[in-house]
């Protein structure tokens, strides 16, 4: 349960489910492939047409071996030169952070490749979506993702984020729009290019002519919660109680004061409020609610993918946010809406269709099938870039 | 000792180490602490000011664990927990690969950070040297490393190298020399600045004013040695029949054809012979070699790190070489000078001497106390970089 409760975004999920020890299931389609996200050279992880994956170690002196992924633990079998394999259940299409068990040890498969998830660098496996082309890696222009460190006055260290540039910026003298874009908790500021691939879905929508060029940047918002005498309550949640008055300040002071400075200053950028736009999945869509909420005058955009929802009662504490901002869009992934309708201060459809009425551009997005999981929030970002900087 | 041969330059190192389980010494200063390259969060792998890795993983259920590191296994011990905890021999100053073994699988440090080398994404760890601070990340202004997608003609894909730009790039309108950089066999385009910080090595030179700012191209170089009926004698290397004739020219058509030429495209370069450079580790050093000999009206300045050296004969069938060469740079960790010796086709340090004799400007440097490790590469740039461009 640690395990999961870590990978997805611990602040907002009321998750219910139990980690189970499980038989692998007796019928399994035998059309194995190796995973875009398995080790170049490496023969496993795999994944079938229904989305299992499938797993192999040489493990000879090891008692049991166990696959975890999406809260389950599948048990591995064992051949006579002591090679353990197995695979899990149907997973959702798209991107799950996953590690191996050994004989009680939880570790990374040497298979994969690592990613940051779950508060750790552990292993990923992307099963393909039938829409993968739109993230795929393509013979088109391609925008450049830089590693850019710097000083942080209002922390006093030094920090690190990414900045995606589109094609065409080494090239032209033009300025461009930004995008601040979070990541959620558990995760960091390599989430979004790494198994977001945020650059190459920004590289095909601008070679399709589907979207305004714009930089986007990716810093670190990890928040971490004051520790707690006793759990909090789904009850306490769904009353506003959590997270804490002020949770999102540090982060806020930091972007306002830090980041948006630096960025301006390095890059060619639109330093204006309708040049800027917030987006950002789980804690980083509830961040994002919390600074456009009460920068109204900062950033004209704001996207919260499966990150809450703002209602009429924000409004009415933030009238500035309706007279100033161009769009609102709020997405979730089809199969976590009924798990948070009751945590999230109303059904976050009908406050998208309230805020539509009282005259503030609204879009809500549903990610088909999808759960609080990176192919939900890779989606959301090509359905939001297009509607934006128009 | 496959991971041994596979962490070190399979191509050109003659090793001869077995790979030993072996206890804990019993005299360890108690002294450890988290290494730079422990995950956020975690409290293992640790280092004591001894350079003993500790390192420590829960498996209750394991009957076996140990640390594998610098082709030596060390068991740990198990406590009444289920924790299984253990140290290493003091290791060399600088970075190394590394791995656990629990029950007889090869898996990653839960706890480290991961790096690709010997062929695969896994752990690495940081023994803290007493010359870090040239390599420290300090409130300086930085530049970037930008990831760089691109389509390769001459090899009918899509590719990706990294880019440092330096500090001011961004700001300024200047053309810049540029370095090409390569790394070792087994690695990949990640290492230079993930395990060897050339960025932030370089960020420190420039802030200190101790060099010409420069851009460093960084791209995969890996090249699969033909599958041999028998292994390759040293006597074969010394002979100068390993590796296979034409061995490096698929990377140098790459870099000739495609790297250089985007390369000069996408950024503000000074794109001539004289205002360009080529340096690698290891196997890197060896493409130096047989790609500047050949191109000496490409390269003005040549940099081999742990990857031989040019004696007169070299020169001999390539006197634009001599010609055209502004500066020659061949450097070597002390711990393996011995070793390599004789597969080098005569001593770097003499071969190095007498072409300073012959008239083309040379340096050669030894770095104290390590082996062919990144350490001795680090150094290697950090000398390297002051001397070029000039």
């Amino acid at each position: 349960m640690k395990y999961q409760s870590l990978a997805i975004a611990v602040l907002f999920m009321a998750t219910t489910g139990v980690s189970l020890a499980q038989k692998t299931p007796t019928t399994v389609i035998e059309d194995f492939k190796i995973s875009a996200t398995t080790q170049q050279g490496k023969q496993y992880p795999q994944v079938n047409s229904e989305g299992r994956v499938r797993v192999q170690i040489t493990a000879p002196e090891a008692l049991k071996v166990q696959l975890d992924i999406g809260a389950v633990k599948y048990d591995l079998k064992k051949d006579d030169k002591g090679v353990w394999t197995g695979e899990s259940a149907p997973q959702d299409e798209g991107f799950h952070y996953y590690q191996l068990n050994i004989d009680g040890a939880s570790v990374p498969d040497p298979g994969s490749m690592y990613y940051y998830g779950a508060s750790r660098w552990g292993s990923g496996i992307e099963v393909p979506a039938k829409d993968q082309d739109f993230y795929a890696l393509k013979n088109v222009t391609h925008g450049e993702v830089r590693e850019q460190i710097y000083f942080s006055k209002s922390n006093n260290n030094m920090r690190r984020c990414f900045v995606y540039t589109p094609p065409g910026y080494n090239k032209d003298n033009k300025r461009y729009p930004v995008l601040y874009l979070q990541h959620g908790s558990g995760e960091n500021e390599t989430g979004w290019s790494g198994q977001g691939h945020a650059n190459l879905i920004m590289d095909n929508l601008i070679a399709e002519g589907k979207t305004t060029p714009f930089i986007i940047v990716m810093d670190n918002g990890t928040w971490t919660p004051p520790a707690q005498s006793a759990p909090v309550s789904q009850a306490d949640r769904a009353k506003g109680n959590w997270p804490p008055k002020g949770w999102a300040d540090a982060f806020a002071k930091t972007l306002l004061e830090d980041i948006i400075p630096m960025v301006d200053s390095n890059y060619r950028t639109l330093a204006d409020q309708s040049h800027r736009a917030m987006a950002g999945l789980s804690m980083g869509g509830m961040q994002t609610r919390v600074i456009t909420l009460a920068n109204p005058t900062i950033f004209a955009y704001v996207g919260m993918f499966s990150g809450g929802s703002i209602n009429l009662d924000d409004i009415k504490t933030a009238p500035a946010f309706k007279e100033k901002t161009k769009l609102l869009f709020v997405s979730y992934g089809s199969r976590e809406l009924d798990n948070r309708r009751d945590v999230l201060r109303g059904d976050p459809k009908v406050n998208t269709e309230s805020l539509n009425q009282a005259g503030i551009k609204t879009h809500f997005y549903i990610s088909p099938l999808t759960a609080h999981e990176w192919q939900t929030w890779r989606r959301s970002l090509h359905a939001f870039a297009p509607l934006i900087f128009k």
